[in-house]
């Protein structure tokens, strides 16, 4: 069995998880640190890093030069730097951890798996934004997307769930965590995701907005008075539920709804409005559904955003099975009633387990 | 039969049509306006306005204010003036002609009828952004939606086509002109459209981007160095077709297509995967749909673009006919098969038209 060490650094945050084949033999988070290197060698000095194979690093924006996970040389290094412009906020963080750990295991294969990647196959007419080609080019602007891996991972399970082969099957993933974003996989491939050049599009969030006008930032700024900084804080930290409920988790907003409060009500309304209307958009993307699969800490745990989100939808041969669907259940499950041509399906994300295996992969194991 | 004239003033032009009954007494359109008072009068001049009953307004942004076409007096000059931060580029010139109407034809009622107005009965889960509930009451931000006049025109149109009451027609209808907007209509009343707070979101249309993710400006200031007005002028004026095919005319983009321009064909397919999107996201809305209904330039004349934009949708029970489709016919028709669940029609639409049938409304005519 291949060791493989997964490693997920955050500008402040370290997180490992050490793989024997699928089984975890550790893992841990380390928090407040303000010094990766010191971070990750007290980490490692804990750990049975004998007969380790590969470690696994996640990279949030792989831009348009990461299409696959990656074997980590300078090159890579270098090029994923390149790429800071567009991931401000997460790569020079998850550059911090490739090269601390490079230096702490110089003889360990390091491998690269980016978030953005499993959305390389997005076609043209779903990566292009429509503003002026040149613009966009200089300043690689497309759809990236992100959550790939768990996209993947989730669409993957949900064809073995379904007893089907993962290369036949439509599904449409609903990734609902603080952050959240949809994706449309056909035959395995991605061909939509409502996340776009950085997590901000897409689906109503923890603290982020999602999808609007782009004038309302024009507005904002011209009539509001706000900075553009401001404004993006605004969007970034102070919208999403947050924003309308007051509150960003879920369970708070849920049981807030539950005692009558307006605020969150609409913000639960809004969110999974949000949610239906881009299970419609997809369905017609892919003409054929073969199941919807809810993941992430919303997606996994929530009868009630699963039940709204997809209230209504017979006509789309979209059925969810009430008490299926509020079954204290926890792992990989159907949800839907036995007459819904459509499976909905709950999968519980593994993003660590994901690169694991395709850390794996890349070394041909 | 009622006379009325209808005024429709842009901030250089000056389009006017007078009814009588629902015919077409004399129309026109003067261009490069300086002196809209002027102008008007000019025009005035030349028409027969005896028996005049009303003069109905195109007013582009109603805001929260106006849900209604609304008989025209000093406070609502005043509620129109108030509203000139949500369109500084529209109602401005729109209040030139109120109020150089209202000074040289001051026995005459005088009606407003706004774009935003079909759309003010969107849910609160639809009108709402997902942005600080705080910031977006003091700004005035939510959905207001625009071509609500066409938007009302076809759908009622669409039902008697059918032969159905419209109270119990659920349509989408696809504004496809220069600008450009959806609509999903149930009984008669708008719950969802896409263009929002700005003529700017959803679609993508002949300059304009329509959606995109928000941190675009964010990346195009701080990385691409461009002023927020630069960007709001790229998203504006040199986006859309133009700025994917180097056109905005979708005539010319198809041409070009036709001779294997790679720039015009993906320009194609990103404005029409964004329709049929928009059709998914609307069906699921809805639940039912009975018919989808194409207006305006682009979806009045082309047939190529309703092919595409419902290829593929048969799952949902859309199936256009491509010998119906393609007929050079003129008037309002169905373009889908027998078999089609739901109906596909073109109705030319006539926004001069529905401006009189509110304006006389408002008087009880
Ligand atoms: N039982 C539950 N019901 C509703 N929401 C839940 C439940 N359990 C967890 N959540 C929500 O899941 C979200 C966190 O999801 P998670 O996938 O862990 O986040 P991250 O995106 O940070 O990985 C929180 O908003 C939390 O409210
Ligand atoms: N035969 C046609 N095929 C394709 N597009 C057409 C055709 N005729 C007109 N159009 C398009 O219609 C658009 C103008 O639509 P229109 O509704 O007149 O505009 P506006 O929004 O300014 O009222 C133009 O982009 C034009 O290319």
């Amino acid at each position: 069995m291949t060791r493989v060490l997964v490693l997920n650094t955050g500008s402040s945050s370290l997180k490992y998880r050490l793989f024997d084949g699928t089984d975890t033999v550790t893992k841990g988070l380390v928090e407040e640190v303000d010094d990766h290197q010191a971070a990750l060698r007290d980490v490692l000095r804990e750990l049975d890093l004998r007969n380790l194979d590969a470690v696994g690093h996640r990279v949030v924006h792989g831009g348009p030069d990461f299409t696959e996970p990656t074997l980590i040389d300078d090159d890579v290094v270098r090029t994923i730097e390149r790429l800071i412009p567009l991931a401000p906020l997460h790569n020079p963080a998850n550059l911090a951890g490739i090269e601390t750990a490079r230096k702490l295991l110089p003889d360990v294969p390091q491998v690269a798996v980016f978030d953005t990647a499993f959305h390389s196959t997005l076609p043209p007419e779903a990566a292009t934004y429509a503003i002026d080609a040149e613009t966009a080019r200089k300043n690689r602007v497309r759809r990236y997307g992100f959550h790939g891996t768990s996209h993947a991972y989730v669409a993957r399970r949900t064809a073995a769930l379904l007893g089907r082969d993962a290369g036949q099957t439509n599904v449409i993933t609903l990734h609902l965590g603080n952050g959240a974003s949809a994706a449309a996989v056909e035959g395995g491939r991605s061909v939509a995701t409502s996340m776009g050049l950085s997590p901000l599009e897409g689906l109503v969030m923890g603290t982020r907005s999602g999808s609007l006008d782009p004038a309302i930032i024009f507005h904002l700024h011209r009539v509001g008075g706000m900075s553009l900084d401001e404004i993006d804080e605004l969007l970034n930290k102070r919208s999403g539920m947050r924003g309308l409920a007051g509150v960003s988790d879920m369970r708070e907003v849920e049981s807030r709804r539950a005692s009558g409060d307006e605020a969150a009500t609409l913000a639960f309304d809004v969110y999974t409005r949000r949610i239906k209307e881009l299970v419609g958009a997809y369905y017609a993307v892919l003409g054929r559904v073969d199941a919807i699969t809810f993941t992430a800490g919303v997606g996994e745990n929530s009868p009630t955003v699963r039940a709204a989100a997809l209230a209504g939808l017979t006509g789309l041969g979209i059925e969810v099975d009430a008490d299926r669907n509020a079954a204290p259940e926890r792992g990989e499950r159907i949800v839907s009633t036995e007459g819904s041509r459509v499976v909905v399906c709950v999968v519980p994300t593994d993003e660590e387990l994901e690169i694991a295996t395709q850390a794996r992969a890349v070394l041909g194991g």
